[in-house]
């Protein structure tokens, strides 16, 4: 089978987008990085930083192995099989390593440039607004175009070399091996640092946030890299890469004879056309520049949006020149990822309505702070569930329409439109953390009040681009898993998943459950090492009284390495039962019961991961508008209740929630790729079905 | 055909415990109400629980009145078909509202006599603990005995003047329709009052609990007998008769020939053997009474349980005789029902591990408080959800023996054995708020510190038994809305509810929101209403000083307006929604797509009914546990962080958890019920089915 020639779209996009990259990454580091004080708050944020990824990544470096050496060993998804695509599993194997190493490197790099962005960014606003803005928002977009161009050159030359979305799903689950752990392992880092700085620095000792007499204020910015961008990164890579193979998948099970060459390299081409228009954006966006961070933030996901509406409109038209006979279903097929890609923007809207503090919600949470520590809690936890209810009708919406237009295929295609333009999306992201660093180092580098100000300007677009693209991403992973579970069907060869079978009841019942637990024990481990951070703290501040008059410096190194420890710990567990649970569903209950257990998984996962984002995101914004000077201000019981409320909205909002969508896809990966594997018990009906 | 003479073991049953419950209430009555000031106290209480039962029931009768005309007006569920049962839907509208009259007169007098029994409970224990616990749990034991004898002699009559099972459907509908707004009126009445009372009582002017100066202690009062007792009691209700009506069309339509007279009564049959073991039961532990009343509860339930098992093998026996084609079947089922009531006991069990304060859970909780109210919030809550996966892991087992065991009828009947010795379940847990109130009498009638003590004892063991009844609740009721979800499809005729199509999956997807959102509209309720209560019981306060110096009587009637108009009006909403909902999912997307939406809201009700009442318990208890005296006792930040999660808790665990179950239950029959109006549509594809 020969492959179309579009497909090069794709390789010179990511080509291109890696080249900017690169540029971007010049503009930054040519960029003032300020006074001396700065630049080594700024070093040490830095080798926090590495020291965490190295740790971290040799430990990822073992677990890759492992699962290599199982893929390499266990039968083969389609030995037995007589479907099109017949390949020795030592490809999918090495393509898995490859896949892992490429995640790896995008993530170290976007990461490396971030930590050197946030004192340019921050001196940046000695100058301006305009300024802080632009080395910032160029720090991100490395990290965005890095991801992307990366993803899309794999996933194009893996293609391109073996033939295979099989072969491709192997880089899939290298990518999301990469991001469970980043993902998990940064986001209990980045809490255990905030939470504990704040139980102690700011409950106990009424220091202000980012205070360099405390000594968790470093780990502290450290995590914001670590969890915020590095670790949010490898997700978007994640769904990205995965949105593309279930698409594949779909495209070689559901469509047959010769139109087939061409509809399954339908997402690398649309991808690349995606990543021209977020490359498009973002130079439109440096060109202006902008006086409002927020409003440049939004209108490159708007530019970028409509960019690649035109110019997808564009190449279909051209696809059609060349293959008249398939003229409608290519256009119905992008009409479905114009679908997913508005019902994304719509989703990432609703999310932030639902953490705005001049909306209702938020404001509502603020409010009932004047009633104490509870009537917070109570009004953030109930405002979280009811945000679930917006983004799930915006959802089902788009499912809808897009399977009226191409069936399943059409459902996996409006995916792979949600995250075409996900290198804006994961620039500005990334663009969030950046910022909070520069806040955090223009306070401690003494750049005065006005300059914090403007920092301050700049962090909070962050905010709101944060819960914007929060709200996209668990949508677009939802929407890939989706894809992804109709993918397993067809690979399974389960002709129906029968829920009134008790065995697909019963895995549909694990599957609802297994979110749930998932975060429950991520909040867990943030607290258990919370709680280690908060005595560390405690401990220096009670045998060096000198550390709080600021004679005499904290030892940050020890709460870096709390943090670090405390992570890698805490994050075995969660990881090894995300691979295991859907592994013992499988060979018990068998095939269907998996496909209903990850259609469980897949429902109750992102009504937690929905609830969890927006309800830490608007507890945390409440929290803010009383710091404004709203409802009392600082120092009043408000202004307490609702630190009480953001200290529980951490690790909610950070942690737990957006490592359900890592949660989702490794799990609907690892079924789908261990499908030989479970085919093996009783011919995949599952060790139990002798009695059921 | 003719109905099998077994069917008077249950009418029998159903009698004599309507009999032992009037004895029961006489006892009660000839007992020493106490002072004048305790009977003062106790008739507020008691007029204002029937202030709030009056203004209830008026609304129920109007909603009634209105079902009851859709029911008869709306095309019949079976008109169309072939089945056996043809009936005119006067019937079923007929024994609807026999069915609400019967869950009305129960729960009613159920309360009467409980607010009778506190007052002389508190004067018990001026003798003695045996004296004290012996009056209340007599008072408990008229609500359960009310509650099964009423439910049964219902479902018998009704079954054998009309011989169809789809109209004892009728009488099951009508039990919902009363326990949806008893539970969730109750729920958010009595947290109203309570919630209001702890934050401005407590929190603010230090007053103790149940202290009278406190204008909402007589609401909060009043709160535990609406709430706990008729709410819970008509909540048992309901599941109890769904679980038997479950059953009972499971068995027309799976069983066929001449097997099916015996089988389609075994439901009924198997409930009035597990009545008769709850009677000897409570005789028993009348007769040696106990100064031990943790123990007395428990070992009621031990032995209610051992004894239906042993009744259960007799009555099986001869029926064996009596029938012996069917002997291995019989034992098959009533195997199944045995698992049912084991795992439903396994079940309350472990929600007591989970909540008991000298288990790790609370306990750790109980130190997070140390940290602040961050900490123990989050704690509460990651304990909550991981308490999820032990009752979770138990009703699996269940229902996989049960399947083998019968297949789906199997199921069926372990939610009837589940729900057998409901009679026993129901006075354990009516005795809890009955001595919670005999607690606040005695502290409000000066009987002194040694009394305050022994109904101290009392109701800390009502609070172990009230734990375990509600994870026994909370299983039953999904184990019998699974049974109603496969009586559902096979009403529905649909073969297989396929989750590989998109219309099944948007259904499943919107019944895992539901419950989510039911929750959170229930705790938003609460808040709301709270706030209402904390402004005034604050206006009272500063109006008159003389309120707090014990001078002048509060006004607590004003109190007892606002969480009698609150709750009623904070229903409405959750109610019709519970209605609508379903009804829109079968007509948009089809029956199909009902059936996996009852899935999705029964899997998802299961996780969060539990997270919230196990939460909610063991922040309650984790509080007691530092009042007690522990990790400084009261008064310390520990304590008032320990009171932060108990109020949080206190919505989740009394009014928005349990009331899930109700949720389920009525979900399930609106689905069954209006089967004729959803067969309307595209017959029964649902109105979007031409696009799909």
């Amino acid at each position: 089978m020969d492959v179309p020639i579009y497909i090069y779209i794709a390789l010179i996009a990511g080509v291109v987008s890696i080249i900017a990259a690169i540029y971007f990454r010049n503009l930054v580091m040519k960029a003032d990085p300020g006074n001396e004080r700065m630049q080594e708050v700024s070093g040490y944020i830095d080798s926090g930083a590495r020291t965490f990824i190295k740790v971290q990544y040799k430990v990822l470096f073992i677990f890759v192995f492992v699962i290599a050496a199982a893929l390499l060993f266990l039968p083969s998804p389609l030995e037995n099989s007589e479907r099109m695509f017949v390949f020795l599993n030592w490809e999918q194997s090495l393509v898995y390593i490859i896949g892992s190493i490429a995640s790896m490197w995008a993530g170290y790099l976007g990461m490396q440039v971030g930590v050197k962005a946030n004192t340019r960014s921050a001196q940046g606003c000695t100058i301006g607004t305009k300024e802080g803005f632009n080395v910032a928002f160029l720090g991100g977009c490395v990290m965005g175009l890095a991801v992307v161009g990366v993803a899309l050159i794999g996933v194009s030359l893996v293609y391109m070399i073996f033939l295979s979305p099989f072969v491709v799903l192997g880089f899939s689950f290298g990518a999301s091996s990469v991001a469970l752990f980043m993902k998990c392992g940064g986001g209990i880092y980045t809490k255990t640092a905030d939470v504990g700085a704040d139980l102690v620095g700011k409950a106990e000792y009424d220091l202000p946030e980012d205070d360099p007499r405390n000594p968790a204020t470093i780990a502290d910015n450290v995590g914001d890299n670590v969890g915020d961008i590095a670790g949010m990164g490898s997700d978007l890579f994640d769904s990205y890469v995965a949105s593309i193979v279930a698409s594949m998948i779909l495209a070689t099970a559901l469509i047959v004879g010769e139109s087939l060459p061409i509809f399954i390299i339908l997402p690398i081409i649309l991808c690349g056309i995606g990543l021209f228009a977020s490359l498009a954006g973002i130079f439109i966006i440096k060109w202006f520049g902008s006086e409002e961070p927020g409003k440049a933030l939004n209108s490159g996901t708007y530019l970028a949006t409509l960019l690649f509406a035109g110019l997808g409109f564009v190449i279909i038209y051209m696809m059609t020149l060349d293959y008249p006979r398939f003229a409608i279903r290519l256009w119905r097929v992008y009409l479905a990822t114009v679908i997913g890609l508005l019902s994304g923007i719509i989703i990432g809207f609703t999310s932030d309505y639902y953490t705005r503090d001049d909306k209702k919600p938020t404001r509502s949470i603020a409010e009932a702070a004047e009633e104490g520590h509870a009537v917070v809690i109570l009004s953030g936890f109930s405002y979280g569930l009811i945000s679930v209810v917006p983004p799930a009708i915006g959802l089902v919406i788009a499912m809808t329409i897009a399977y009226i237009l191409d069936g399943v295929f059409g459902v996996g295609m409006a995916a792979v439109g949600m995250l075409a333009i996900v290198g804006t999306i994961v620039a500005n992201d990334a663009y969030g953390p950046i910022v909070d660093n520069a806040r955090g180092i223009a306070e401690q580098g003494d750049l005065g009040d006005e300059v914090i100000r403007t920092a301050d300007r700049l962090d909070s677009a962050g905010n709101t681009a944060k819960a914007i693209t929060k709200g996209f991403a668990i949508g677009a992973a939802n929407l890939t898993v989706v894809a992804l579970m109709f993918s397993f069907a067809e690979e399974a060869g389960t002709e129906f998943i029968d829920l009134i079978s008790i065995e697909v009841l019963i895995g549909a019942f694990i599957g609802v459950i297994a979110p749930a637990l998932f975060s429950a024990l991520l909040v867990q481990s943030v607290q258990r090492n919370a709680g280690k951070m908060v005595r560390e703290i405690r401990r220096q501040f009670e045998e060096n009284p000198k550390i709080l008059t600021g004679e005499e410096a904290a030892d940050f190194n020890k709460c870096i390495a709390i943090a670090t420890r405390g992570a890698l710990r805490e994050l075995v567990f969660p990881s090894i039962i995300s691979i295991i649970i859907p592994l013992a569903v499988g060979a018990l209950f068998g095939v269907a019961a998996l496909g209903a257990f990850l259609a469980g998984a897949i429902l109750s996962g992102f009504v937690f991961a929905i609830f969890m984002s927006n309800s830490g995101g608007s507890w945390d914004n409440a929290k803010k508008f009383i710091e404004d000077g709203n409802l009392g201000g600082k120092g009043t019981d408000a202004h307490k209740a609702s630190i009480t409320g953001d200290t529980v909205g951490d690790p909610f909002k950070d942690t737990a929630g957006p490592s359900i969508n890592t949660l989702l896809v490794v799990m609907s990966l690892t079924a789908t790729i261990f499908m030989g594997f479970l085919l093996a018990f009783n011919h995949g009906a599952g060790l139990l079905s002798v009695f059921l």
